[in-house]
């Protein structure tokens, strides 16, 4: 089973849009079991196009194409299709009918290149689009699956989910890939490849490992073609072995759902208090809908004077110790917990860079503090040069700061 | 002229990476006036690579082949190469010291596969990386230019815009291209283009004229491969015609930019409250350095309990209008700016989405206040179901308020 991605925009050539239809359709085709074996960037021309499919179907058994089915005179890739297969397209009154609806239902004009996106290769199959205007096409050939799909990301997802993966899950010889996540936090890909060093599978084994990091934490990614009895054994010892680094061992949170779950389920509200993330905890927090349910809110305390205005963190603490120190993390949150009334307050404070480092204090050096009714408490870390890294990585240890915390304490 | 591109890497087949290199790769060669007419991605295997290359290789006169080329057992784009091109491999004394002593700089150990980074096909020119270990390849073919670039981000950027483009420059046949920008902000796409509609030069003409929208407002973007003044000449009828929603005439400044500078200018210092956007304003003032000129900071008052503790929103006034309201917004600014002994200070209320509505206030309406010493204003914004946008763009559009209030007013 070979598969081949051909994306069609003069704006991924020219690097106005990042190809993501790429990464997502890879993704997804992977855990499918018909992983990529080649991807071709084209541009809004028939000829390109033709020659592309051409080729790409006499050497592959699936071909998804994305990209140019709108109105415009830019869309031609049903035009490059009919040439490259030799079917004549014709106009079908019901997907007509059906892309009318759809601009009527989203209050925008129909377009007057409308009739174009009404045109159907003789023999195909046409995959209605739930989410936009044109339709996506299966069109079985000699020796390939052939699926051309609008390049929207929303409906590119909703077709490829919906119609394509199903389609391509049936087809003989391909063997089901089974994917199993674990997702930690609060330890470096380093460390955690030493733990559970014995555990990798070597090569040719029927279970993979990958090691996926980010700035929220090393997600283990398995993925087998083999029974998932091999892989769930594999992850039941990871589990046991890395022990609270796992982020929920029932399931397959990641740390913000993680860390919304478990103040909900105690009944518990947040508050929070940053200097160098300058309101990154805050946002992070109310990226999902439904934050209201544990978040109150927070201080964005970036001048040292509102550090002791707002948040009453004594002059004193800041004279002897230094904005950036455990003392003053700490003093943040319990100064935050006070004035929003909350369970819990996460602070941050730290030398995000690149400037502003000392060598008793360089560029990188980060204080987190947790405080609660009755106590309070505080970790170090010491990150890199790079500003953003320096702000996500340690948004992100603070709340697994939180998380295990949280995870110590019985819900209600 | 026609250049291509070959990325090579299993995890851009299989979406773990998202190809970021391609755009950047488009954009610079497209700027340079040779764009990118064709991308293929290819995974970690010689016969696909070599496949790759001898074909794009015969097809194009500049080819720029990036990844793959490390010291481990799945680095294998050298030997894709020189199968390729039939020219054998032969490790290099000099760029294998130069390696060890990169690695040795960077503090991490020489690792086994290391020689293998040093093999160069013979008649090759060694493009030098001082961004990280794998140097760069330029190969004169018969007909075409071939680069090969490491795939590590920073590194090939490094190499693309020291090494690889003004020898494409330098080509004969190529037209350069003149790009002008003007960047906007508080106008949408659709609004500009009706009030420029009777400049946009019309298709064939020497200038072609971009709109780029994005959440912190359009870029109109100028290209000619005609004379500069040409494109120079057009941008000046646009900046005319659209006033204050140019950022900024006498430079190319993006709306970020422009509010810190004119803050810095002006001696002044601000504050933030914010509502629905949770700390993105604050997020978005100190993802550079050097906001702690002008930022002291600011309120998450996500809770209404919070507006009026933190920010002193009188509890009338919620209760009267609401805290999704004029008034609200108003009264949250005035009361950052006293809180904090601001000059300005900017606040966002509203609902975010995707739930929240009602009738009255449906989703995606949002108030922004603007409060000075002696004054406060308002905008009001209706955006749609998404609630990442509405985030994003409100914040943005706060900030250009404060823009255009700024610019009204004399730097110090």
């Amino acid at each position: 089973m070979r598969t081949c991605l051909i994306t069609v925009g003069d704006e991924l050539l020219s690097g106005r849009t990042v190809n993501t239809n790429a990464s997502y359709i890879g993704n997804r085709l992977a855990e499918t079991g018909a992983p990529v074996a080649r991807t071709v960037v084209v541009g809004d021309r028939v000829d390109e196009i033709a020659g592309a499919v051409r080729r790409e179907s006499a050497d592959h058994n699936v071909l998804v194409v994305t990209g140019g089915l709108g109105p415009t005179h830019d869309d031609v890739t049903l035009d490059g299709l009919a040439l490259a297969v030799s079917l004549p397209l014709t106009e079908s009154a019901d997907v007509l009918a059906a892309i009318e609806v759809r601009y009527r239902k989203l209050d925008r004009l129909v377009p007057a290149g409308v009739r174009r996106m009404a045109r159907i290769p003789r023999g195909a199959t046409v995959l209605p689009n739930h989410w936009g205007t044109a339709p996506g096409l299966h069109l079985k050939l000699e020796h390939c699956h052939l699926f051309v799909l609008p390049g929207v990301p929303r409906e590119m997802r909703g077709l490829l989910d919906e119609s394509v993966l199903p389609i391509v899950k049936s087809l003989p010889g391909l063997k089901p890939v089974h994917v199993r996540s674990l997702l930690t936090a609060g330890v470096t890909e380093s460390a955690l490849s030493e733990t559970i060093n014995d555990l990798i599978p070597p090569a040719g084994s029927p279970v993979r490992l990958a090691f996926l990091p980010g700035y929220h934490g090393v997600e283990l990614r398995l993925t087998t073609q083999g029974t998932p009895a091999e892989a769930d054994r594999l992850a039941s010892a990871i589990a046991e072995r890395i022990g609270p680094a796992l982020i929920d061992p029932a399931s397959s949170d990641d740390l913000m759902t993680a860390v919304g779950r478990l103040l909900r389920e105690r009944g518990a509200h947040l508050a929070t208090a940053e200097s160098c993330t300058g309101g990154l905890l805050g946002k992070l927090l109310t990226d999902r809908a439904g934050s209201s349910d544990f978040y109150l809110g927070g201080v964005i305390a970036y001048a040292n004077s509102s550090k002791a205005n707002l948040l009453e963190v004594p002059q004193q603490t800041l004279d002897d110790h230094g904005a950036v120190s455990p003392e003053t993390a700490e003093a943040m949150a319990t100064g935050a917990l006070a004035r929003f009334g909350a369970d819990y307050a996460l602070s941050i404070t730290g030398i995000a860079g690149p400037g502003g480092g000392t060598p008793a204090k360089p560029v990188g050096l980060i204080y987190m503090g947790l405080a609660w009714a009755g106590g309070a408490t505080h970790r170090r870390l010491q990150l890199t040069s790079d500003r953003e890294q320096n702000r996500e990585r340690s948004a992100y240890a603070a709340f697994d700061m939180l998380r295990r915390h949280l995870q110590e304490i019985p819900a209600k």
